[in-house]
């Protein structure tokens, strides 16, 4: 079964804390929008699904605390939305989860009783939650019938169900293909600077018995040079209008490299991270990170005193070199030309 | 001043320990073949051009010892020889530094006195490090030709001083350019799995008050995409006649970039880099390094049990890819085509 980042138990939100993976299986009590927006910047979760439904349960805990009238509470709740949708800027799923929570919480702010309203709330935040689980599966499954034959996967970063409501992006495609009984191997990338790959999809590969060969991120495009692997399958943490996809920084260079080797570089996301708004990736904000990540690891200084680093985030990938897209809704197929805008079903803007 | 991997000193020979950079300047005694066939293989020196220098010095260091004749030495220089050529498989320097030194010892041994015989050795080390340190020279001024007005470079791995016998091959360029007054400032790879960029890179840099930006491996192709620097410059650890390069893992994407963005991409080595028996990369053996450089840091597992991993030391870039290569004779511009040899001059083959 998946693994998922958040549980309810007796009333309180645990969060599984990735930061602590693969070392510590640790789960944290996270209380308010504050809390939740710390572990949000943290990257105690992270993924581009999963911490949209982050906002939305940091929402519901938000209005869980309110003991006056819900009209009373909206400046209050007006504040937490933009705490959490300031915790991290380039996934798009965040603002729109966080947005729909505010939207359900004015509506019915008026009309309610203060606990019919937090009710209404956490009902809200629990449907975002299984839409999103619906979505993992149903990519699964759109993805899984891409592939006929492929047995050696490439991905980047984390995708898989702790990046989700529960089911995976980009992972949940492959362990999809394994759960038929597809003998499939994953050759995960490291992800500096903070080795998502190692840490967290290294730790669900290996607990799903998938057999599972870390690489460097630079080693990954001469594995696509030397036939080793057939297909590459990422995740997305927005998606401009015309396909452009912004991904976790090194998504660009394998794309490249799957052109250059011509196998398919597929990229797997709900239509929650299409930006209606973005017409092309130049419309995308990147976030810049902490230098600290780059230049200091385990506590310890790696370069020496003097100098700087960069730390985006992510990089935009353009839309002619994405062989498909894979949404809940359906498998748009390339090749983009990157002018026209895709029409990606009924869109959540 | 350029800084050096060796020094000699009383009659002893010190290696810099580069693996302990740049957190301790540590320099080691190194006494014989195995000795300095272990710190070959354990990283202490690397840089195609510094093992070409480390290999002779390991042989020369081996002849001291020699109490017998120098013909009934001669087994003994032999499998020192072999030990040499077998620390480190993929850069051509060092099997041409000590091919050599073991011509220099087979042709003197039957006609020269055991303490004439071993100067003999000494002077032809001292003679391959003289030759790197004039062809680490006349690659800067060859390579700072090539850019007339470029101040932003981004580069892999490590080339400076420490690669070669003193003044570098790809960073040779830029800190030549550094001397000449260009305001040049440096972006530099990280170079995963263990940080000759962050390490050795930006100890150079900062040393020569360069400014220098760290970026993760997989980072450094969105700053081209982002025309954040304007030409990419690296070394190589063989070349093969056709001019496809290998070099440091994470090489390739990087020329991919480059291509993409329109900028320049140049390889600065010697021609001992250049391997006369490879018709083309194909036929270049890539190392493959322990499993344990990805899966452990600082002593500490990243990847959770069972996972396991593929460490790639060098990858293949193709000659269509290379704006130019630098060597101490010329600069060669593409495009090649790669399927006609380059002529490199009169080559060491």
């Amino acid at each position: 079964v998946s693994v998922e980042p958040f549980r309810l138990e007796n009333g309180r939100l645990l969060l599984l804390d990735q930061a602590m993976l693969p070392t510590e299986e640790r789960w944290r009590v996270v209380e308010d929008a504050r809390a939740m927006a710390e572990a949000i910047a943290g990257l105690s979760v992270r993924g581009a699904p999963a911490i949209g439904i982050a906002g939305a349960l940091g929402f519901a805990l938000e209005a869980s605390r309110v003991t006056e009238s819900p009209e009373a509470a909206l400046p209050l709740m007006r504040r937490a939305a933009a705490t959490l949708k300031a915790a991290r800027p380039t996934a798009v799923n965040l603002a729109h989860a966080v947005d729909r929570m505010a939207a359900a919480a004015e509506k019915d702010a008026r009309s309610s009783g203060t606990a019919a309203w937090i009710a209404r709330l956490w009902s809200e935040a629990q449907a975002i939650w299984d839409e999103d689980r619906r979505a993992s599966r149903a990519m699964a499954e759109h993805g899984a019938s891409l592939f006929a034959t492929e047995r050696r996967f490439l991905t980047h970063c984390h995708t898989g169900g702790l990046a989700t409501g529960g089911g995976g992006t980009a992972l949940g495609v492959v362990l999809e293909l394994a759960r038929r009984g597809r003998a499939v191997e994953v050759w995960a990338t490291e992800t500096r600077p903070l080795l998502q790959g190692a840490r967290i999809t290294a730790w669900e590969l290996t607990r799903a018995g998938v057999a599972t060969t870390l690489v460097a991120d630079a080693a990954a495009p001469s594995l696509l040079a030397r036939g080793v692997v057939e297909a590459v399958v990422v995740g997305a943490d927005r998606i401009a209008r015309n396909g452009d996809v912004a991904n976790k920084i090194g998504t660009y260079p394998l794309a490249l490299a799957a052109r250059e080797a011509a196998i398919p570089f597929v990229v797997v996301a709900p239509t929650t991270t299409v930006d209606p708004r973005a017409a092309t990736g130049a419309e995308i904000p990147i976030e810049e990170r902490a230098a600290a990540e780059v230049l200091v690891f385990q506590g310890k200084r790696l370069a020496p005193e003097g100098c700087r680093a960069a730390n985006p985030a992510f990089d935009v990938t353009p839309a002619s070199l994405v062989s498909a897209i894979v949404t809940e809704r359906s498998v748009l197929r390339g090749p983009f030309d990157g002018s026209t805008p895709i029409d990606f079903g009924a869109g959540p803007g």
